[in-house]
């Protein structure tokens, strides 16, 4: 019966690290033999463990191994396997396929860090003026000859910290019930928002168009008129609707005032985007004075960028609108090196999509007023998120409310 | 082919009622022929039309004529069928069942109206000192012997007004959608509260244990501190998780002021029960000064009547919680006498119990965070209310800071 | 008091348009005089209405014109104005922006139809041969000079006629409620699709990815397979879970046999993408013999078309993904052309998308497990699609249990 | 610094109650040393712990003993503290609060198990024939005088014992995920029915009127009749549905077979429970041949026991509803008891008042298409729940397609 030795440092107790990993164990067929395993005495000590895994065959001991390295344990041999991509955009067999969170590979007796970590991906690694450098790489970035990671001897991630009882996203949990006091979770993300200012990282909010739909528009301009967003990601859709409300006063033709429906109105968006059409760009027709308020005039008056993705629901749409679905993600991930904190606000698509680009480190809030919103980007990997299921107009209220030196104006 | 000449008066044109009345006689297998149609020439000119209805057979058309009948068809022959009913709480075979519409039965040559409409009930007909009476009687209620309507012949009912365009709770319409701006509705049902104050009617508040869980109890206690409500359904949850919040600053063993999750926390309300059941009900431990803050509180000391109907789920309960069933349903029954106004947050059950007893002329609105429990609602023959799908939190903080004269304590 | 008068003809009282046509009047502040209605006296007789419409000012009268123009009232003067576009892409201002409903043009004294009708998009007329012709064109299909039509005077849409009674559509209803047999609902769509069918137009299919994770993908294969859809359209996911099931046996990761979650497989579909790369199109890999089951490969080897239109949210992507969206809508537009049938299940984007390119004519279920998707797709436009709240693993069993000739293999 | 010396003992490493009982001392504000650790080198040994727990005062270390006391932590010192009740239904102050885990007290030098575990209820310690008895007792239930459990010294719980990973429910996880093969769902639980019988312990069937209304009614009806249920709980509306689509074939008046709303229907439930109150009895009107079908009579008929509980929503109610809510509940407590797994469906009400009685060691599946039902029944304690978001319709037909002996008639 085939075994091998692995090693778990850490506070694999209280961050629950150890369970899982023997649990994996157990599940896929295999024995484990602590034999050796040292208990940190109080909260502050480590605690080491060294694991004999056993299994029927190589094959069932290779997939253990393989699981149980994406939580932490370090095969005590081995550096990476490096394979040359068969062509452009093509990755060779057996590719390591990445998480979000910190990893490393073993090159000689080093162990390399992985640059721009994000899920999904695989890891290229080559020499820049003679030393080694290991890249994070999206499939469709690899080049032919590029030497990719195959296989899992040699690579080793560190799964997140668990967070001290006392952090402010911690109290939140996992869970997405409606039934919590949502003013306190406002705390807490504001926290967190000045927290990430003070570590020299951004702030990124990504938006669906209900915030224009519920009203509650002017609250997010707002913040970003008092510098609280680093970058914005949306769509056509809040774009467009934020353009037809700073216009027309409406937002998918209902009089945002006063929510009734105009009977002109469904045809005011569309006359936004034809207006910017016309102008060549958003930031043509701020400064031709012809856009004067709403969120997207606050981006380009207080230089916040933005990426606006464009999707298959998308009418015109928007000049400035990236509508290559690849481009749109490459922007993206740009603009998330760097994030410390992201808040996404009523939109399944942009959230989601962003999760995917996100390491795991990220202090992310998701706001919907839907559960399932919530519960897809957790399933999708984006593990580290905290849901708040709320109305988004309640939410950046709250938001605009807390955070210091927001001026709402109606 | 047997056939019948009905009658159709009024805003039968705006209402749609024409409408669903030539549908269902189609629907069910019949053909009409209009003999006689004038359309009022203005809004403010009633329409009259002269239908006949004609079918394949007498059976047929007896159902034909009994369904158009909830819509507002005269029979032009007839009077009101009377039989006695069979046992205490047992009605007549064929009895007629209402509608939660304003009814009037014919006696003689005499439209008597229906005391206290309520949909799925029977009509009585009694006489009082030579006077003829009817009344909405509940299944249970009925004594052997009672005279019981039956069959449909004189009987008619008058189909609720289109509101006007401006009134402020059309603009609302049945929608369920969460993306609308929610402000706006929360001024429209302010609006409709003062409204039903001059009016002389009262306002019913009917409120879930979410209410407490998020938070957002004390802007309820503010609003009925401030003499804004005049009749409070709930359950015993509502009431022992405020009670634990006055007494142990817990709701669910959640504290309130922070969202974190007490470890004993579980237990207070059971404690907080308890401390109730020693003092025998609410009321004692608030004049003995050992309650001294809260719904209840506010409740006990600005004398506004309180109904807590008990269900399975409860623990306890709390000594004033009336445990059986049909009792509580009777209690209801007579404080929905008179209400303008009902606003139903967060519970499908009370909802939905009390959207059962409530004629169609009252105004009222469910606020939830789950769209079900308002399409429940409507499905349930609740179909005047309007349903905003929304936080309770924010519902209640934004009524409170919209209300005159309401004073939030945190 | 500027005033005008206008027509509408039809069934107009049991299709609800007369209602609404004079409530929009009051709505907007205008008012009505009804000079001649004359009602059908049976339900195969049209109604026809002579309405004089008056307004404080001119600006209001042609708002309400406008309104009322889209349910069907006929202006009784005057032709199209046509005003070139200024720029490839850009429309005039004032342009006319259609409904989804049938629409025609006057030109000179003659009616004209307006070709591929789909909502929020523009008029353009041209002259092929000496033939006026008028073509529905989005915003970015528009070329500089090309002649739109602008205002509403000349411009008449048809409203949808009530369905019958006995229509298997009609007993379903706009309800989104979850509390009705979903059996009969299948028999519903399943007698639609042969009509269809007979009537020579083609079944599109809308799918999302939650049809591979339930495990439902074998059954959307053999109702491929039988030849019952004419046309897909889909997602990278969808595509990609598919062939992920078809090559491991999984679905994001999860054994689709058993429910149970694979260590390795969240990987799985990344090797999937990359697999087919290598091949170069889902077609080669189909050819070569690599990928032999599954949605994809049925849709090759029977030659149904599909379109895989891109998102940000994409891993890859697969290289049939069209990453372009608004190459993806027209090519999707074009596929449209000539649908009678529309099955929407378990995604909101892409059947929000396909909504927005259909005419009002389509008969379209939309199937999710979220009410919200239902709602969605209705609230932007889509209001001839019916929609039944229930798992999509429960929807296409029923499906392929229902419908001739489909072989379900396991 | 006070401290004092805990045991901990079993499989406390992959059930993470380590993990747990850690965290709540840092959270409470306390420090720990592990004066001992034994980890058992296999899966099939125990490990062994003994902590110092030390806290800054003597309050703060009682709560924390007290919370860790709720995952099995037990004090080496002491035995159960017992005060007497001060009246009827009233408990002395500081009583225990149970958990629905399995628990002992220590009564001299020997541990009692505590009968009928149930949580949030009290402990009543008396002597039979010289032996000591604990009880687990509800609120309402403890007499004047009678001894009660204080405080937490001498009281031990044993956490579940997590399932092994190839236990037919381990799969299901507590996710509440829409997104998951269904079928293997319902393998599982027709696994664990069939184990449950093996070990001689009884089916709960607790069922809402959902079933009836989406036309499953006969699904349910027929794995009665196969007697697989050996208990049902439900409310009036269930039954009374039932038996109006027996004597009808409408479920709220919506003819069951097609799906289409009768006009005449509304009223059906209604005719339905007044035949039923003439017979005084479900079981009279069935032994009278009145009542020839559906579940109630399948009950009667295969003397399946049934609890009918009241609520306020009710109509009539049908004799056989127990009116009085504590009532109901104590009886619904009396056919818990050797329950060994138990079916929740298309209820919220009915599903969190069962999960309320049973023990933590009850598997129990609950089936709602709302999401939310299912969090609810976890946020109210019921954590062994597993929750499965789909339709009761296709539920229900997949469990009687899978159950042997189950003969479906239409």
């Amino acid at each position: 019966m085939p075994s091998e030795i692995v090693r778990l440092d850490g506070h694999i107790i209280d961050s629950l690290t150890l369970s899982k990993v023997l649990d994996i164990i157990l599940k896929e067929g295999g024995e484990y033999r602590v034999l050796r395993f040292q208990m940190g005495a109080t909260r502050s000590d480590p605690s080491h463990a060294e694991i004999e895994i056993s299994a029927p065959d190589n094959e069932t001991l290779e997939r253990i191994l393989h699981a149980t390295g994406q939580h932490g344990t370090e095969r005590t041999a081995g550096e990476v396997r490096l394979v040359p991509a068969p062509k452009d955009g093509v990755l060779p067999e057996g590719f390591y396929a990445t998480t979000n969170l910190e990893t490393h590979v073993r090159l000689g007796n080093e162990w390399i860090p992985v640059q721009f970590i994000e899920m999904d991906c695989a890891i290229v690694v080559e020499h820049k003026e003679g030393t080694p450098i290991a890249r994070c790489t999206p499939m469709h970035h690899v080049r032919e000859g590029e030497l990719v990671v195959v296989g899992d001897t040699g690579v080793r991630v560190t799964p997140v910290e668990r967070r001290e009882p006392d952090d402010v996203f911690s109290f939140m949990g996992s869970d997405v019930s409606t039934e919590r006091p949502k003013e306190r979770v406002v705390a807490a993300i504001v926290h967190a928002m000045k927290e990430t200012r003070q570590e020299g990282k951004k702030i990124l909010f990504v938006g669906g168009p209900a915030i224009i739909h519920t009203g509650a528009g002017h609250y997010l301009e707002a913040i970003i008129r008092a510098g609280w967003i680093d970058v914005l990601f949306a769509g056509n859709a809040l774009a467009a609707h934020d353009i037809e409300g700073a216009l027309f006063g409406t937002s998918l033709g209902v009089e945002i005032a006063t929510g009734t429906a105009m009977p002109h109105g469904h045809e005011n968006h569309l006359r936004a985007i034809n207006a910017i059409r016309a102008y060549g760009s958003i930031r043509h027709a701020v400064e031709a004075g012809f856009l004067r308020s709403g969120i997207m005039h606050a981006c380009i008056t207080t230089n916040t960028p933005f990426v606006l993705a464009g999707s298959i629901r998308d009418d015109g749409p928007l000049p400035d609108v990236i509508t290559d679905v690849v481009e749109a993600q490459d922007k993206m991930r740009q603009h998330v090196r760097g994030v410390g904190v992201a808040i996404m606000v009523a939109t399944t698509l942009h959230s989601v999509a962003t999760g995917n680009l996100l390491p795991a480190s990220v202090r992310t809030l998701c706001v919907d007023s839907d559960p399932d919103t919530v519960i897809k980007l957790m399933d999708r990997g984006t593990h580290q998120a905290f849901g708040l299921v709320t109305d988004c107009e309640f939410f950046l209220k709250e938001l605009a409310a807390q955070l210091p030196n927001v001026k709402v104006v109606k």
